[in-house]
């Protein structure tokens, strides 16, 4: 499958790299088009990795990953364009995550909306589901990483996106996939990050993951 | 050891319950001396369990909880005096649950702030230790009613009222305590609930628990 992702930090990098290991090809989005740390991704990840605008990943996607920071995100996608994104399913990563204060940091919404609500409303034509944000990059695409059952959650409108994306998620080595409903329940993982930064605190490292014990 | 138990809801009234089956002598208080709530509860857990007001339970209390809603708990709390709650420990379990637009419900306050920090700034001289609001009260005083390993989180400002709320928690069967560190580290337990909502919708039950895997 042709697959687009929306940044190159370590989350894009992450996952765009795994997913080439799977076969498919891959197309990683920046500002712009020659970004050296897209272009190093691309000569460690050949022959299936490529690198463009936002636009060009876009395009080239047949799924799109968001994995731009939260703050950003939107702009991101706007720069990815409406009409690259219409019909298909978009994956958002993402976390809004303010640091402009320091740690902890904040989430710049919350509780009566999400980034995700908000990515929706703005691409109504897009597919969002929203997965994969409550663990570290390394664990996202080697759950394996951590012992034991976990989980990863989902949230979406649409149920033929949500049916892809846990297709993806399980050629990832995901068991595990909590369906949580409409797009709106995507407050609730988003929420969890503050959960999620003091855990790593307490434990001194990222490797782990929730389990919903029942 | 003297219990005061703020609240008579199911959460005060099932962790009071239980207290009194562990040998614990138990005042449920609310804003009258003579509620009928808290009348029924002291007939079914006798010859432990007494009523009384905010007052009357934080004064008789060694160890104070606060079970009321968490929109309501710094008046519940300013009923039972500050006088009646410096020097103890106050093991807050209140979740700010805002349901008046229906479900699902927003926090009345998140993100920048906790009620458990708010509670620790109107009551200094209180020990706040916040735990116990990310299950239902059944598996709160029943863990073993998950099945598998799961989790308890504890926040607080002082180290002696965490032992103590500590060898409680094991005293009703926790083995997996986690200590996040300060009372700051409540948002992200408080944070949770929207997700532990969702949850409860998609499994059709409230019989569950986080564990972070690790």
């Amino acid at each position: 499958m042709q697959i687009g992702i929306l940044g190159t930090g370590v989350v894009g990098q992450t996952i765009g790299a795994r997913l080439t290991q799977l076969g498919h090809d891959v197309m990683l989005g920046s500002r712009s088009a020659t970004n050296e740390k897209a272009a190093k991704w691309v000569s460690e990840n050949a022959p299936r990795a490529k690198q463009g605008t936002f636009a060009n990943a876009a395009e080239f996607g047949g799924i799109v990953f968001n994995c731009t920071s939260g703050e950003v995100s939107l702009e991101a996608l706007g720069a990815a364009g409406a009409a690259n994104l219409a019909g298909k399913t978009l994956v958002d990563v993402s976390n809004p995550l303010d640091f402009s204060k320091g740690f902890p940091p904040t989430l710049t919404v919350c509780n009566t909306d999400s980034i995700a609500e908000q990515i929706q409303a703005a691409f109504p034509d897009a597919k969002v589901v929203k997965t994969l944000n409550t663990m570290t990059a390394a664990v996202m695409v080697n759950p394996g990483l951590v012992p034991g059952e976990h989980d990863v959650f989902l949230s979406g409108n649409d149920a033929g996106a949500k049916t892809q994306v846990t297709d993806l998620l399980r050629s990832l080595g995901w068991r595990n996939v909590i369906d949580l409903g409409d797009i709106t329940t995507a407050r609730g993982p988003e929420m969890v990050l503050p959960l999620w930064l003091r855990l790593m605190g307490a434990f001194k490292s990222p490797i782990m993951n929730f389990h919903v014990a029942r």
